[in-house]
């Protein structure tokens, strides 16, 4: 068998998420179709492993998975076989031959994901499905302030949906960057972590956006982080305003 | 009775073009919908009549349409009104009161229209339904030249597709620019003319594509108008590039 690693983006707009279910278009389904196709529709029909989930909406810029496959085919030949078949709203941006104790979610370091935040006055038919929208004034030095609480080592009890099946709701956050992107008229979050709970990224967004909006104070993030309560923290921002970054493996030991 | 006419944005992915057709949704449905909802579902209902039509998966940055309503409403409260009704693809960008002898189509002196061709190697994900695609390296000192011989008046018959119901194929053509926009990695179209008959730019687009490309020589404009058959132009790009940007009426006449 050959494990291959797989880098890809997607438009999340027409996906109900990563997570294969019945009777619904899913990321992981499509891609295991494209590979089952590529493999002659072996039994049992091969598995494809993501770096972890994402919602219905989310998007992806260098989401990552792995498969094995009994056939060897080139890094180049991979990517093209895929792109054939699979559809428009995904795209394979690299295949790439690994060894076998490679493993996208296991393997992990950690993952970036952006927020972006539309602050026209009305919402703008183009960006409907690829931003939040957000027309209050924002303030991002202390937006900025408030997010360095989120820094570090953290019980994220108080920013984890109620569906989350983590086992511990202990995460490090390493990076918030806060941007304005004048020519879009946006507001754009950067988070690096070594993995985020279920809802964690939009809860912490629609957070700064209250702080931003002067509808908090700018300390409520450690007083809420100490409360380890759900109900503090009362909104999530949209999905379609979330994107999967880049998913980083440290020094990644490839093959080929 | 008061006439407004309003200026609006489109996403045209989720709509069958334009014009009302039997069970489909079309921009022009959805806008009279709303329409009649706020004038109180009067018997006859109110027809909204646009500036003239675009296809399945075109958009409209600034297209214009009229309709009479028996009620006054300000300028502000006619817009506001029409966007809490109104899907989140379409938004009115302005409503204004005017003469009732102004007209969307009629009182039109000329129209501009865009077209985005990305040049990426592959399909992006978040471009498929926004920019037609086109990876092969392009000339715009070919095009720009090849361009010309489309400006002032000529008979386009070489240029509009067998559905057209047009009297007359000729048309003015007053201006086409030919830009790349590096950021984005696309090469950017706008013509702008007094009318375009039925995917006239579209077929002008994909001409320019095979000069720019060096499909075709570059004095071959002038060829195919002159030939005045349809058969001799073959393409015609995606609807998906294709932005409707902006409708002139001169001198508009305003009231409020």
């Amino acid at each position: 068998m050959y494990r291959y690693k797989i880098t890809f983006a997607y438009d999340g707009s027409n996906f109900s998420g990563f997570q294969i279910q019945p009777h619904k278009r899913t990321v992981e389904q499509v891609l295991k179709n494209a590979v089952n196709k590529i493999a002659k529709h072996p039994t049992p029909e091969i598995p494809v492993i993501g770096s972890g989930r994402t919602d219905a909406g989310v998007h992806a810029l260098n989401q990552v998975a792995h498969f094995d496959i009994p056939y060897h085919l080139s890094n180049e030949s991979m990517r093209k076989a895929l792109n054939s078949i699979l559809p428009l709203d995904i795209l394979i941006k690299k295949a790439e031959l690994v060894d076998s104790d490679f493993h996208a979610r296991y393997s992990a370091h950690n993952k970036t994901y952006r927020y972006r935040v539309d602050q026209g006055e009305f919402v703008n038919p183009f960006k409907r499905n690829y931003t939040a929208h957000f027309k209050y004034p924002l303030d991002l030095t202390l937006m900025r302030k408030a997010a360095k609480n989120f820094i570090g080592e953290h019980d994220f009890t108080s920013f984890v949906a109620s569906g989350s099946q983590a086992k511990s709701n202990v995460r490090t956050v390493y990076k918030i960057d806060i941007k304005r992107d004048k020519l879009r008229n946006e507001v754009v979050f950067d988070f690096t972590g070594n993995g985020f709970l279920y809802n964690q990224i939009r809860i912490m967004v629609a957070f700064l956006l209250e702080i931003g909006s002067k509808q908090r104070p700018v300390d409520d993030v450690k007083r809420v982080l100490a409360a380890k309560d759900r109900t503090q923290a009362r909104m999530t921002a949209p999905a379609s305003g979330l994107y999967l970054v880049s998913v980083d493996y440290g020094n990644d030991r490839e093959s080929d």
